[in-house]
């Protein structure tokens, strides 16, 4: 990614916000989602343009509707 | 994609759906999102794993909110 969008960056700072409340490290969302850690850090940093097979991974290992990370 | 995985047909069904609704053809709603065609039967089709910013495209081309095309 070139440039950072800002619907990565609002979905990056929304899960690094849900994971912190229920007290997840990124490795064990990782490990929870079936991601690799340093994906989950790229994902919260807006680094990656994320799928939505791995959006709705994201929204079932915090136990979020997806529509509570996109906004 | 090897197998049609249910949120990506969840998504494809509501992109045709309202797609539909607007009467708009593949190819205006890929004019209008700055996709191809292709591209657009393909995710109507589930047969691609759309990403955020592609997302957000088509939403806005469909003139809906992001929350709409995933429930």
């Amino acid at each position: 990614m070139d440039s950072k969008q800002k619907i990565l960056i609002k979905f990056g700072e929304r899960v690094r916000e849900i994971r912190k409340e229920k007290g997840l490290s990124q490795e064990e969302l990782a490990h929870i989602a079936d991601l690799h850690r340093t994906y989950i850090g790229m994902i919260e940093r807006a680094e990656k343009n994320i799928t939505l097979i791995n959006i709705e991974k994201i929204a079932n290992a915090l136990e979020v509707k997806i529509n509570n990370l996109i906004n």
